[in-house]
């Protein structure tokens, strides 16, 4: 199956493949964007022109996860990682126990820096199953007086997914980056959510911080400006020079999912997508082997493995013959990881799925 | 004088102009780089493709720079502001002391981040004349046994400028946000030199560090992740996913740069730009004001103003009609700021001049 621009099927777990209609867009205005005479990549952060970007992105962005007036939008740097960090930093204050759910990689990291700034408690580590889980928060024992909740709702690397939204009785803290816009979310149960861009938004180096105003109005008086949430809201993400051009990607992002249905369309498109490999999985006589169990299972990293490394080598070589790139999984989990971001092409997850059977039937 | 694109002469203080070849080069390989199948912004920061585009960018800077062997050069995110807290976290340990040089508000900002970490000594600090001087460095009484000392190469906002190399008994770190390679550099007097690109490298959303091995082993042994320059380097800037785009493009900036000549051809380009600016203030019998005093007057911002608020404002406006854009000053001096960084033509330079000549003739 030829691609327009002879491009490939992209299954990279992130940075990933962008609508080709925004990606046309960014090309023709690439040097002078909308008759300003420069580049989005030359215009001052303080422009006109920039300030109607950031202002449109926010608002397309708000409208798409239907964001209520008490939240503020944050465009940031530095990735979930930075976030990791800030997050304790910022509410994790001195004799408070924060609760963090850990389901994979992610959560690890998140939990290790919190871990330098305070109290923590681990409330579920499914370490010991290798993260294949994401279990009901019903099964949670949760700490009603926790400074926050902490989880992560999808694992890219496990392709685990909580694929509803959570209610607790502290303030819910979730690292999105790889779901965010995947389907609607009840942004009310939550107090604060933050996404690296590079996943279902743009490309890399912006991270979107959605926080609610109570939550906010904790942040402690002394802080390191950079570090501040208080600081980067006051000043509209505009406290230093932010990441103009992706956060103009991300901005061409939103308006093309607005343009398709939004989050609804979206969350109908990635499922259809996810169940066409499962299908694949789940029809091979156990040639092939989820690594998630199910209800647990992401709709953005399906995730399997082959009965043998010697075989999964041949797989990902085959594989890139018929266009499918980036598919060898993660050396934690080993296999397979099919990343499917919002962006991602049925046409792709059908093309995965017939030559999942060709080469269970000839090496099975 | 008609720009190609249409494009106008751009004097934002940053980001700013990029050079035309660059973003032509951009734009044809944007939805395919080099026959990948995908565009740079979607590539895994983890393939080969992106891995090369490292690695030449990185060997393209040193090259350009003349970086010794036993510095490391890092792609990080969070602007100079984050540098500004990272700096003293990592090396300003308790007991010790650092030596600050203030020569205006980037100065201020990073100083300010310091104090929040540990003790400083302000050796120079020029508010009282509103920072209109960079003064020689033999003037500074150092503390020699400091734990680094610390200043900014290039005030943008007041136009001052170091323009040639100190050297010092303490580690010498060094803000070079707003003038790395416009000239060249004796990188062994300094152990650290941070920059964000959006000057003279590329868009928005990188910074790049190049910091001595010595001073790296300095740091702690226990740090945030993701504030630890150890853990970058020893991850050769991949710890976390890197701002890939904004990578890419300051690595045709360079390619650009040391195909137009390097650093020398670069200082000898911004030296000719700035006197076509500063003979036009001189040359004004006074109607023009030049901010900096002779010596200090920064070949990347000139700054000066006019006899009355009025006057600048229908100056600014004026030359808009010429295409010449972004001329406003920053509030704390007022005036005119022509900010004209490494890719700024030379006809940008002698339109603005002659505009001035005329402007003071008609208004003066």
């Amino acid at each position: 199956m030829s691609q327009p621009y002879d491009r490939v099927f992209n299954f990279s777990a992130g940075p990933c493949t962008l609508p080709v209609e925004v990606l046309e867009e960014a090309k023709a205005d690439l040097l002078n964007y909308k008759s300003t005479g420069m580049s989005v990549m030359e215009m001052s952060h303080r422009s006109k022109p920039f300030e109607k970007i950031l202002a449109e992105t926010e608002a397309d962005l708000r409208s798409l996860l239907n964001i209520p007036e008490n939240y503020k939008v944050l465009f940031l740097q530095g990735g979930a990682s930075l976030q990791f960090s800030m997050i304790p930093l910022n509410y994790l204050g001195a004799g408070q126990s924060a609760d963090y759910i850990v389901t994979g990689a992610w959560g690890e990291k998140a939990l290790e820096a919190a871990n330098l700034v305070g109290t923590t408690n681990v409330v579920y580590d499914g370490k010991a199953s290798n993260f294949n889980e994401a279990p009901s928060f019903d099964s949670f024992k949760l700490n009603p007086d926790a400074a926050y909740v902490h989880f992560t709702s999808n694992e890219t690397i496990h392709g685990v997914e909580f694929l509803t939204d959570p209610s607790t009785t502290a303030p819910l803290i979730c690292d999105m980056s790889s779901d965010i816009l995947s389907r609607p979310v009840a942004i009310s149960n939550y107090a604060l959510i933050y996404a690296g861009a590079q996943k279902n938004m743009g490309p890399a180096g912006a991270t979107v911080v959605i926080v609610r105003d109570d939550l906010l109005a904790k942040g402690p008086a002394k802080m390191h400006p950079i570090l501040d949430y208080k600081l980067h809201a006051k000043n509209t993400s505009m406290y230093n020079t932010p990441p103009c051009w992706t956060i103009y990607m991300c901005g061409l992002v939103y308006k093309h999912l607005l343009n398709t249905g939004g989050v609804i369309a979206s969350q109908e498109r990635n499922t259809a997508n996810a169940n066409t490999i499962y299908k694949a999985i789940d029809a091979s006589n156990g040639f092939y082997k989820g690594h998630a169990v199910g209800g647990s299972r992401s709709i953005m990293n399906v995730t399997f493995t082959l009965p043998s490394d010697e075989l999964t080598s041949t797989f990902v070589k085959e594989a890139e013959t018929h266009q499918l790139d980036g598919l060898k999984g993660h050396r934690s989990v080993g296999g397979i990881r099919a990343s499917i971001y919002n962006a991602f092409p049925i046409e792709g997850c059908q093309v995965l799925a017939g030559f999942m059977t060709e080469f269970a039937a000839k090496n099975g």
